[in-house]
């Protein structure tokens, strides 16, 4: 940087200065930073108005591939890394002893509100595929300080089928395959069944893929199953599990992989229902060692549907 | 800042370079930066994940309402300074001798690419209004060192009609009604009728009216005229001319005023065709001068268009 600035050093707290006075006070902090950030890149980089251009109708293709079950935007953040970032940011535990409970992870853009609960024990397969490896998937809450049982914690729990694909993006699978939610029993333990998880693609008919597509990054995610453990008393945990032999967990399109959400499924042969079990146990911290107590988890736009819909 | 960073500080380095061998070098530059401002906004705010889905949802409604002759995150970028900005970055000329010619500003969503040709002394009023005032508008293009007049320089104008909408915007508008080029001639001179310039209201029903709304400022635009003024051997000069009795000089809604671009009109009544005159010279700079001589003008949606198209 030269002594004389280039350009007007006045402009951009001109434009946030712009804002009246009756602009939220937590709006004023956001787009402050938001504008000072863009203009700051924007001269960093020195951005041409050609490339300005490519960028207006980059997202502008955003918005146009969006429809009420298909949230590009969504995944854009996630393939920058965004939606992980905001996830750190509001959920990241660590006590003054050093001490953190089971990692989260992102939402992504898959979870329903409208998973069924189903009984310990159910599956949540409701259409069978050929090539489905069932899991006989068990494991115990337990509090991160006193290592107690966490009884009535429920486990909501959602993933792609064995063809890759979610119930919403599969006229094949009915509402709710491969859904549920199940409560903990009295000692703090869950079991169920479901599969062996597939990894999968982004969608790359849209603009994440031109992005991904310009990055020279795979879109591939590792395979991976959702959970979502809620308790009245216990901080949330949104988080995914990945088998350890995955070969995309390096690369993984959208930043989600943490080291204690590696897992391993087993052989299993004493049940004639499963050829793999699998056992995760999980730590919960207490809400009052939630840096947020109070923030909500991301409500993706599936919350505005009060039942599934196919695209 | 404490000594210790509360995030992961390996995150946004990680994201960054996940970007494999084949990406362009520009497009490295670029996405390094854009991601890193991103994140370091995120951090800075301490964007909760509601916050972010909000911003999710603004995103995906701006191309929702886009359009082939709507470019709403045009005009998102217009409302947070960024055309201003990108405008400045590319087009500012100062000289060693602090010489710089009229100044540049914003194209705006729109100009057209099919203006037509209209002789010197023609009015580019095709559909007269009954409280439009006609205005005697003249000029002489120079060039800034040696102050001779420029021949053959091509001025194309632009404004919306006394009802305040452009030809795109107004069903009762024909096809390029207040839109022209012209050439100067071996004066440098130009001459023409046009209106007395409206000042109008960014269209507040999308994304941009929401913005604005929430950062409690005007969506009003000043009265203005565009002008681009292009010759083979000057850098092309794209600006605004304002009134000086505008009210809104002062409120932009998309920071495009600047000084040398206020005008004054004047009562005509030597013409029984026009009741203002409007004088207004411009001085180029040749094309050595520009920091990016080969910088294209931003290309809107519209050039994708052979010809103009209603709504």
């Amino acid at each position: 940087m030269s002594a004389q600035p280039r350009w007007d050093p006045d402009f951009t707290p001109y434009v946030i200065n712009a804002m009246g006075p009756k602009t939220p006070e937590r709006a004023r902090v956001i787009l402050g930073s938001l504008i000072k950030h863009i203009h700051d890149f924007a001269r960093e980089v020195e951005l041409t108005p050609a490339e300005w251009m490519m960028g207006v109708e980059f997202i502008n293709s955003i918005g146009q591939i969006s429809t009420p079950i298909r949230n590009e935007c969504h995944r854009i953040c996630d393939v920058i890394g965004l939606e992980s970032l905001v996830d750190e940011i509001a959920n990241k535990i660590v006590t003054e002893q050093g001490l953190s409970p089971t990692s989260n992870v992102i939402l992504g853009p898959f979870w329903s509100p409208n998973a069924p609960f189903r009984e310990l024990g159910d599956s949540i397969i409701q259409n069978p595929l050929p090539n489905g490896q069932v899991t006989w998937m068990h494991g115990r809450i337990t509090d991160m300080e006193t290592g107690k049982p966490i009884a009535g914690a429920v486990l909501d729990i959602w993933q792609a089928s064995a063809n890759a694909l979610y119930d919403f993006q599969d006229p094949e699978q009915s509402e709710n395959n491969l859904r549920g939610k199940f409560r903990t029993n009295e000692n703090g333990e869950y079991f169920w069944y479901c599969y062996h998880p597939t990894a999968y693609s982004l969608p790359t008919d849209g603009p994440a893929g031109v992005l991904l597509n310009l990055m020279d990054r795979s879109p591939m995610r590792p395979a991976h199953i959702h959970l979502m453990i809620t308790h009245p008393e216990y901080a949330t945990i949104i988080n995914q599990l990945y088998p350890s032999t995955d070969p995309y967990l390096g690369i993984d399109s959208v930043f989600a992989v943490k080291n204690d959400l590696i897992v391993e499924f087993k052989p299993k042969t004493d049940d004639p229902k499963a050829t793999l079990d699998l056992e995760y146990n999980v730590t919960m911290a207490l809400k009052k060692h939630h840096p947020n107590p109070n923030s909500a988890p991301p409500v993706s736009s599936f919350e505005r549907f009060n039942k599934g819909q196919k695209l």
